[in-house]
């Protein structure tokens, strides 16, 4: 299948098959995928979580506005950024590329310090919003990755983060919740799966220069 | 390949070969992907600009703090967000549903007015924030979508937007840049392209719940 056909063959699953559940090697792609997401300097200040639990699942659907993909998926990914970025995550970051590459610190430190500097001169809240625009990278890869791997997924922005933050104890770990991707497979009688996808025409989307 | 072995090909890539092109084929791939991307609502208010011409691309090396890829790559993808969203693209994509799943606006106008309501109670800067969100699940699109169809890219928050939309006469278009994406081929001396990649250890990253 090519990634036309396949992004052709995904859609926003409204209706899971609640019997069928993915395979480790699924949940392990879609693991790697994450971990694998290009982030702004590679800073990687989010966390994937994994619902399994279905007693989890089942609380997760008041906090969805009743939407019961988060029940009836496979699993539900959680995409959490961290709660707050500081030099510790700079540090962390060029301290994982001396471990990885051996790369020598006379070539790093221009960078470290450009970073911290970075980091140094934004607010939390303006720290916050550059989390939240990686997280939607990796809402974007995860959608693609699935489709690729003929896994459903549900793009979920409508929840109550607070509620779901204290229900999987979030602040605890210092994550935030930003976005939730229920994945699995469709229902056989989701009548979503079999309408005409909508898009614009290519032609007002597309600007050839 | 599998899609993890296709993210463990990408990296962003900081030498392009200036002498190969991509393909039409492999840029209406890019086009498609960009078109298919989900986006909140379905609402799609980005459009996607594709540079091919050689001395723009060259100019915009300036705007870009010298980065070379804008000019060396075959081509930059400019990823771009309407400058304002209002109730006329609210009835612009319900008119599209109409068009192509024929629904009845008895069972649409619910949801119109529903997203209406959203866009009427947010102010343009909260609508910015909303759109340049989805711009990024189209740059995780996009990027997955080059690596799985082996394509090079290079994501680049790095640029003056204000410059771009200056040289691309966005502002006649309504349109306000928020990414760039040079598209090619890497170059054989690109050194960065066989440097072991860095990301944290996965059981750092993923939490299985």
């Amino acid at each position: 299948m090519s990634s036309t056909e396949s992004l052709n063959w995904r859609y926003a699953t409204k209706k899971f098959d609640n019997s069928r559940k993915l395979s480790d090697e699924q949940l392990d792609s879609l693991k790697q995928a994450f971990n694998l997401t290009p982030t702004s300097y590679g800073i990687q200040a989010m966390k994937m979580l994994i619902i399994t639990d279905k007693k989890t699942k089942q609380d997760m659907v008041s906090m969805c506005y009743g939407q019961l993909q988060v029940k009836d998926a496979s699993h539900v990914l959680v995409l959490a950024i961290h709660d707050e970025v500081t030099e510790k995550d700079i540090d962390a970051h060029f301290d994982n590329v001396v471990s990885i590459r051996g790369t020598s610190e006379d070539i790093l430190s221009k960078y470290r310090k450009e970073l911290k500097d970075f980091v140094n001169s934004r607010t939390q809240k303006e720290l916050e919003n550059w989390c939240i625009n990686q997280a939607y990278i990796a809402l974007g890869n995860l959608m693609t990755v699935c489709a690729v791997e003929q896994i459903d997924s549900c793009p979920m922005e409508g929840f109550i983060p607070e509620k779901v933050d204290e229900l999987l104890s979030l602040k605890e770990l210092n994550l935030k919740s930003v976005l939730l991707l229920p994945v699995g497979y469709r229902s056989k009688d989701d009548m979503f799966a079999e309408l005409k996808k909508v898009r614009k025409d290519i032609k007002e989307t597309i600007i050839d220069l």
